[in-house]
């Protein structure tokens, strides 16, 4: 299999998404990489091309450029010519730790939406901490600003293929992120979306869930409307990011006592925050899109680049965007039905 | 100065209800206390009857109960009759630890919208873990489950007035949460509402917040939509909980070590969750109604019930509600060209 890597994306490129893409060339025999990427700043990185190929390019999409104009406008980036090259059938899948924005225009109006999925959107995987899972799948979190309810019910389609796929976990509990249990609650978009995913046969869908128990375990795929979604799982990471802060400060001005506290319990404070550490494990997938496309967060280090190379080997291996697109060719009724009863 | 009391809801009413009430007593004597409640139930309670005023009622609002339909036919209830008393001006602010639609539906149709606010809102103070100020007002909680861009607008006068008058802060900074920084941000209320708050001579405008930054205090005051707002609030309260949860466990697995050290750190995990443990300090407020409206967590135990007395008393003393009302008669122009914008 090959992955097509845009070198050029992340805040350590091309110099960590190069190690990393080495880490997994070891560790993974079969994949083949394409490195995009300016010649004289990636060749000088590789240490060894078994497996590697550099595609130079001349030009880079940068964090702050607008995505679709930047999308259209460089077409001999890194992102852009790595995209062509999944979307020419060169390569199976796409990787880039760069512009969210750019990389989804890029899988969306490049590699194209799957025949039948309005609205492709962002996934990842994030920790459970109770119930009989590890990990459930968390999307949309903020590919689309506005959602209408059939996006939600594909969502719930999406999303357990994921579960089942690169998660292992098959039946997967989908539940629909909103702001109360009972089946009125939420706006419009969320009451119709609850009826929709209530009489699906694509999915086992349980209800909603709240915010408050996201990471509780009850569910295996949470959907939620990119606006909120996005919304929580940044309030998300952003209150355990300040709360391994404020105890580390609090450890710090609590004296010997507290620093003796502290180091007796550093073995505990690891296993937390390597459990919250998801970023650490993959990336957020682009689901819905003619091939796998994740995204690594934009600080990936080389470690967190060759763990998403596992990552998506998973996803081209189990078949996933051809088992979603066979999925979604064969219920393109039932789709329909969810979209007339708007 | 007198404060209307439904004894009878929250998860420990009538008997935390009243102990909170005597103890503000003591605490605070200029205030008079109505109790509306089960007469059997709350008269064995009350151990002195000084500045307590027993009003007795016969229906009580469930907390499944639904909350427009409870209010029209429970006309009798602790809340609808505490509601009409302040309709009525007979006490000058109403508190709940009940059903919360159903105290929003009272404040809203039996105590009034403030002329010219068209939709109040629920908004709490949330502690800042940085910045210049200890809190900051977050709102709409979730009171609106749909919002306009001019809600979102006006959200952000009812916010900086509740910090200058109850938390003392002037000239508050506020911000609009929304999925990016750039102001072009969001889905169309959000982009719309952006240009309406940077446009406004109302309150001091500097942007977008993300969910991420919302405990690092870059923000006096946070306008959410309700949707999203109880989102991030429910995100944020789960994701501290489940980290003190985590730690504990933690510590309780590591054995010897890990407890020895639990013991030593407990005075600094006491200040944190004491930090977070905002529903201790007050209830979410109604902003936007004729009177304060307050309603303290379902589980709020005696001692939340009397520091919510003493926010109460503040919110009056200070003439919250009289000055946001003629606020908003004498820019009436300004508010009305927001809705005109749209």
């Amino acid at each position: 299999m090959k992955i097509a890597i845009d070198a050029m994306g992340g805040d350590y490129a091309p110099m960590e998404i190069v190690k990393g893409v080495e880490i997994a060339r070891d560790r993974y025999p079969d994949i083949e990489f394409l490195l995009f990427g300016t010649s004289e700043q990636v060749k000088p990185l590789v240490k060894d091309w078994s497996h590697i190929t550099l595609i130079p390019t001349t030009e880079v999409i940068e964090m702050g450029d607008e995505p679709v104009k930047a999308m259209r406008r460089k077409k001999d980036s890194s992102m852009v010519r790595a995209a062509n090259a999944v979307k020419a059938g060169e390569a199976d899948a796409l990787f880039s730790a760069g512009n969210t924005g750019a990389l989804l225009s890029s899988a969306i109006f490049l590699i194209g939406r799957i025949k039948g999925v309005d609205r492709p959107a962002l996934a990842t995987a994030l920790p459970s901490f109770a119930g009989e899972n590890d990990q459930f799948v968390f999307m949309d979190l903020g590919a689309n600003a506005e959602s209408k309810a059939s996006h939600l019910y594909q969502y719930g389609i999406l999303g357990s293929f994921y579960a089942s796929h690169v998660l292992g976990i098959n039946d997967a509990r989908v539940r629909l992120l909103n702001n109360g249990a009972e089946e009125d609650k939420g706006d419009e978009v969320h009451k119709i979306a609850h009826q929709l995913m209530k009489n699906s046969q694509s999915f086992n869908f349980l209800g909603n869930v709240e915010a408050r128990e996201l990471l509780e375990g009850t569910a295996d795929v949470v959907v939620a409307d990119g606006f909120s979604g996005n919304a929580a799982l940044k309030a998300t990471e952003g209150t355990a990011l300040m709360m391994l802060k404020q105890i580390k400060q609090a450890i710090m001005q609590t004296g010997l006592r507290g620093k003796m506290g502290g180091l007796l319990l550093k073995p505990a404070f690891k296993d937390i925050q390597k459990k919250l550490d998801y970023n650490e494990a993959g990336g957020a997938v682009i689901l819905g899109v003619n091939a796998p496309v994740v995204k690594t967060h934009g600080s990936a280090k080389a470690n967190a680049v060759a763990n998403t190379m596992g990552q998506i080997k998973k996803m081209i291996e189990k078949n996933l965007v051809p088992d979603i697109r066979t999925y979604i060719a064969d219920h393109k009724d039932e789709l329909q039905a969810a979209k007339n009863e708007l």
